[in-house]
């Protein structure tokens, strides 16, 4: 017992448990398990079966995904092991199944599995397997559902933010705010983690923050700023300067003071009138708590008449303290209704006269942070309306994938004890491509990606230089020669199995996640693009395509008209 | 210290932690931090604050909403403590805050907090609150982002099962098998306990089923079937009948031999020539597995040339075993693609005919379990058409609530230090309606709910067989006198903070779920209607009317055209 708990120990070392404690052996569907039973009383549960996970279609109406979950399949399966309890609940469950069952099940773990894998962050295109996972037929089974349901929303999840990227260009500021619309918590802590993968700067999400690494951003709600009813509720009103130099012992008067400048400088008199005071002492505390890092939500009461002017008297109050090199800096603002275009664009103007009218260096260029259930159509529109906003604050759009709330991956079974097993449709999209495969990414002259290609897996992989056939999988006339001037092995072992393959390591998210924006900016641009992206080129070797089709109509059985 | 834990002990006896153990109070927006810091810093972090939790607008183009969520929400408080290392991680974050706030955020818990709510299951409307929360403004705020995450799927998905069960009407059964398209792991065994308790008969989560009770359901995949290459794999022929009085040696012949009479008979010959040998070596695999509950999914080839003819074949050899009143009795048969109405149908048929070519009375009967993309629409569209599905396998749909991904649940605040607020906006509809508030449902002479009211927390509440005016919150021509024969005061004390209030018990799923299924058969049809429901009335009383458009006037600046 010691020895094999060592083992087990060995076979995981450095591959924690999965991030989700409720990522267990039975978060899996029934059928796995019903499955596994009837391989157990045929003799067959030890068949060795290769499985593919890969998807059908593009999300969002695009011509690429990213693939995002591996980490935590791979988590999954090095920790995979029933314990007791689950095994006497899986008993109650299926009350008729025989005793030796339940004792195979306590055996097993994934110390036969083999699993080659995509690596997470890259681009990838349909029908090319993301994952192939092989080993005994009634294990990998058990596989199937946790493996989806960790890849599925994942994959989808970082495609999403990465659109999100591509159209608010690469100067602006993504910030990932969904935790309270996401769909659940744990989907709420994937997203932040997904998003920043492909392409976010920062979440709001704290728990993310701190299991993963990733900068988190906030300030504060329009219930803060109601939440105040006037200047007289701030008591203690002194700021020292950030150099501890100086000490202003009434900020209060200050901001008053700088407020009343503001009213009557010439430039800006009439434009607004008694801005609120609730605001304005809302403001003035969240200054006097973070007078490093004042941003202020703007839009409560009225932007241009009460959040814009409120905050300037306290960013102008806050850059009075201290000497020069060490004033304190407002951050910016934040909108979070109305027309961010517009709204943005005037804010601006105004910040610009506040720098020229109280020579202010650098007031102009304050952050302006926009959010309010921001999408890649609103940023669009926003783009070509002309805007002023620095930082993007997206949720419920991005994280429940409001556009396309689910990627259709499918885990198909393409190899059982060595026989090519094909899954048949009267849906030609839905026909599975047999075999073990291996797959490779063939580059052109000019870096780009240029076809995916899958082929047997005791075929030749392709050279460079050498022109090769590469064939759609199912529609005989579609066919390109290509010569590769650089070829890539898209599948890597993750998980050896019993086999002397070494296995890749897994890459911290920060290192995904600069693989995925070096690999989004070395797609060529029209495979990119929103409107009508041109697809990328998914294909089969001749051999390969040859043998699907053999299979195929072996297989399908012949109509009969009547 | 120990005393301490005792009275924490005391104070959240009986209530569990949260399901998902990462729901701790970090998974919140940082700016819950920065503000609880900013009310510190203030010296107001201990004024008493009024939320209420509502959503605007009923998801899916429906007019009623299922409210969920409300169990975990109260675990989450009833266990609210950060632990040491958390408050370590929260220093590192906001560098530039004071000892004395962590301090303060290290001792403080929801012992002084008070959540009122609607009870779980019920039905909900857009404005009523589904949860008011009262307690010191920096304890409320950190709690918005985790009520909100818990809240906002569990209803929405809640309500999305209890629509699909409206259309498929009371006599189906509903199976959820979502899992592996949901978002996250979480996201997937949230959304089996909330179909569950909008209504759905079962999943095939085995984790969710074992976590919350729910029944778990499940056969066989297409990958199994394809796992065969014939008959001649299947080794161990005997099964013995279910009374033990007799064994069949070989129960494959028998199934060839059931299979040729199929084919040979007059009602069926021609119909059907040569069945998938793979395929029946699996189904017959499968049914000495599970003699007592074969189910087959029969569209891995052809489902009337194939399946259906293999799966009668089995289930026909099934039924010579044993004496008659213990005969193994098939369950049916899972069709998983192509035109679900014409092939149930179809295969009911051919059901029919067996029973009568073979005289096994209930053949007619055996179950048709439908799946593959099924949605709120299909299953109206094979309504319309006409089909013979017993069963419903609902996943993506379901899970994902793809036709609207979010539900907009907000938490506003409504009072602070007695003092009523209001969130003014220019968009009417985002207008919070202030006060600490109470809410009733009354009902008609025939027993419907006819409008839920909410009035300030002094006024008296509605009186049975009393007049009451009822008003629109916003729109003051909307307005209907009332006889209410039944009064329901909607917010339930379900965290008593310090007061002496008694505290409703959190029943059990089945109850909630019970309760949810009472609640949709009070409601009058036309607001449950899938086409232009009608939408149910939700009012202010005439009190509270004005003094809205008191607070509104009030707060609302002036425009100045120019």
């Amino acid at each position: 017992m010691a020895e094999a708990a060592a083992n087990g120990d060995a076979r995981r070392r450095g591959v924690p448990r999965p991030t989700n404690p409720m990522v267990t052996p039975l978060l899996t569907d029934l059928y796995q398990f019903t499955m596994a039973y009837a391989y157990w009383k045929a003799g067959k549960h030890l068949d060795r079966a290769v499985f593919d996970l890969y998807f059908r279609k593009n999300p969002f109406g695009g011509e690429f995904t990213i693939f995002g979950g591996l980490e935590e399949c791979i988590r999954f399966i090095a920790n995979f092991k029933f314990t007791e309890e689950e095994i006497k609940f899986l008993r109650s469950v299926m009350p008729t199944c025989e005793d030796g069952f339940f004792e195979y099940l306590s055996s097993i773990d994934c110390s036969d599995v083999e699993v080659y894998a995509i690596p997470e962050g890259y681009v990838v295109f349909p029908k090319v397997p993301l994952m192939r996972i092989e080993g005994p037929v009634a294990v990998i089974q058990l596989l199937e559902t946790p493996f989806l349901s960790l890849v599925n929303y994942a994959s989808l999840v970082t495609t999403n933010a990465a659109r999100h990227r591509l159209v608010a260009g690469k100067s602006k500021n993504l910030l990932e705010f969904g935790l309270r619309r996401a769909q659940g918590p744990d989907g709420g802590i994937s997203a932040s983690r997904y998003s920043y993968m492909g392409g976010f700067d920062a979440t709001s999400n704290v728990a993310a923050g701190r299991l993963f690494g990733i900068p988190i951003r906030g300030t504060h709600s329009h219930a803060f700023v109601s939440s105040f009813m006037g200047l007289d509720e701030i008591t203690d009103k002194a700021l020292t300067s950030s150099d501890g130099s100086s000490k202003c012992e009434d900020f209060v008067s200050l901001v008053q003071n700088w407020l009343i400048k503001i009213q009557d400088s010439s430039s800006l008199r009439g434009t607004f009138g008694e801005t609120s005071q609730s605001e304005l002492a809302a403001f003035t505390s969240y200054a006097l708590a973070f007078p490093n890092s004042f941003l202020a939500l703007v839009d409560t009461y009225d932007v241009m008449r009460s959040g814009v002017p409120n905050f300037c008297a306290v960013a102008l109050a806050l850059n009075d303290m201290g000497t020069f090199h060490c004033r304190y800096k407002a951050v910016g603002i934040r909108l979070d209704s109305g027309d961010l275009a517009y709204l943005s664009v005037e804010t601006r103007k105004f910040f610009h006269v506040i720098e020229k009218d109280f020579g202010v260096v650098g007031f102009g260029k304050m952050n302006i942070t926009a959010s309010n259930d921001l999408n890649e159509e609103t940023i669009d529109a926003l783009n070509k309306q002309g805007h002023e906003v620095d930082a993007f604050g997206i949720g419920t759009y991005l994280v429940t994938c409001y556009a396309q709330a689910a990627l259709g991956c499918v885990f198909k079974l393409v190899e059982i004890n060595k026989q090519p097993r094909i899954k048949l449709s009267e849906d030609v999209t839905k026909v599975s491509i047999p075999c073990k495969k291996k797959c490779y990414r063939l580059y052109g002259k000019e870096g780009y990606p240029l076809v995916d290609i899958m082929t047997g897996e005791d075929e030749p992989g392709p050279k460079i230089g050498e022109r090769l056939l590469c064939r759609h999988p199912f529609i005989e006339s579609k066919r390109a020669y290509v010569v590769p001037q650089h070829v890539e092995e898209l599948l890597r072992c993750y998980w050896p199995g019993n086999s002397s393959t070494s296995r890749q390591e897994l890459p911290s998210l920060h290192e995904t996640r600069s693989r995925c924006i070096q690999h989004l900016e070395r797609m060529r641009p029209d495979h990119m693009r929103r409107l009508n992206p041109t697809p990328y080129k998914v294909s089969v070797s001749a051999k390969l395509y040859d043998f699907i089709h053999f299979l195929w109509l072996n297989e399908a059985p012949v109509g009969e008209l009547q």
